[in-house]
């Protein structure tokens, strides 16, 4: 298939590359700012650079729209395509229909459940392909089109694609916010950042193994108050950092009551 | 050596069964529970349960004590050992001084930087111990101890130790617990758990190559609104977990206030 990116972002960034290195290929790329669309389609095969959002001069068939949800309603209004072409987007938490003005399209969601930054390689082989179409035989072409990049490629709805993104962003941008803090107060210790690593990486696959809340372990859970108190005391300086040590001690004690609430009979 | 595990809960049940795999044997185990102590026994290959702590009638080198920071009072009090026993604690937040009340003691700190889980198997090869000891002889023997088990092994003060132990639950002990709140979300969608797993591991992946600040994504730190404002209204049922969301998307703010305002000049 050929294939317009529009959005040279995180996700645009990495959805182009890896479907370049398919037996698809990435023919047009869009940003608004012409170096980023330069930059993007100097790392591609054959991909045009394009400056604005009348994809009607072109052969292709499915563009995919990789833009922030934000800038989403924008493009929809903007896009014109020839009649027949699939236009997705690329969003964990926009409905379908938001793609319901574009005139002319088949419509679908192309969501791939992953965190992307620009400068970090991903593979996207195990990368769960969560689609949605309005019709089956777009589905049926787009599984077709994920199947090229992943091995977990499953049709969902708008609302539980709603309900995974929430998901996610418990599991990857807040964890990763707390490996953030964790590093920081090894910095401010002067011990090495690698230091944890081997704890980070055993905490990750206990919790793939079994449910998170049947081997929550440390403190909070003992509640060994005094070990909670002296951690309280310890970051005064960081406001920030110690309401939101609060408020998590707070929130797996109350797990733990609300388990042994539901096993008493 | 000859060593006594005293506590038979997550901590000294696998460091027991590790140490028991080496050139060293755990000749002694005490719990308060005899089930407890004889099921520790059993798993290894010389080991007495024992039902009180006076050691002075058995020929050992030294002691792990493995119980939690408010039992360490109360086993230092009772505790009796042959004059020049090394006696350890594995504690992250308790000072070496609190070992100070057993006489006759040379006293050092036994910190395996991990998560125990009884029920889940654990390679100790990478796991940072970190020691500390009263004189340069005990912490030599205790060194070689630990190399037995690991090949990061690290002399460390009280007071680093300490702050260590801090990182370790944001890193280790939150995180947890955000999955576990991730794989009830899922589950309350009827979505599979390990649908989240590849994003989990990348997650995990690159905030041990970067900086995780640095490679922050999510509608948190793009200050995107609208989805802020739908997940807290996904999370209107669940007022301690919309809670969390909210410290957390303000704490990633925050951050990136901070940030950018280090970079103005």
């Amino acid at each position: 298939m050929k294939i317009a990116l529009i959005g040279a972002g995180n996700v645009g960034w990495h959805l182009a590359k890896t479907l370049d290195a398919t037996q698809h290929q990435v023919t047009a790329v869009y940003s608004r700012t012409a170096a980023t669309r330069e930059a993007l389609a100097q790392q591609l095969n054959h991909a045009l650079p394009i400056d604005n959002l009348n994809l009607t001069l072109y052969n292709i068939d499915v563009v995919l729209l990789a833009v922030s949800d934000a800038a989403l309603a924008e493009v929809t209004q903007e896009l014109a395509v020839r009649a027949g072409t699939i236009v997705c987007h690329t969003s964990g938490s926009q409905p379908l229909t938001v793609l319901q003005p574009i005139q002319g399209a088949r419509t679908g969601v192309f969501y791939p459940l992953q965190t992307f930054t620009k400068s970090k390689p991903v593979n996207l082989t195990h990368t769960p392909f969560l689609l949605e179409a309005a019709d089956e035989e777009t589905l049926g072409e787009l599984q077709q089109l994920a199947a090229a990049l992943s091995d977990t490629v499953l049709p969902i709805s708008s609302s539980a694609r709603k309900q995974l993104h929430l998901a996610a962003v418990f599991a990857c941008n807040f964890t990763n916010h707390l490996l953030g803090i964790s590093r920081e107060l090894l910095e401010m210790a002067n011990l090495p950042p690698d230091l944890l690593q081997p704890l980070i990486q055993e905490t990750v696959d206990k919790a793939l193994q079994r449910h998170p809340f049947l081997v929550q372990t440390g403190p909070a859970i003992r509640r060994d108050q005094n070990v909670l108190q002296a951690h309280l005391g310890m970051l005064q300086q960081y406001p920030q950092h110690q309401e939101l040590y609060r408020q998590l001690t707070q929130s797996i004690q109350a797990q733990l009551s609300a388990e042994s609430k539901s096993k008493t009979p």
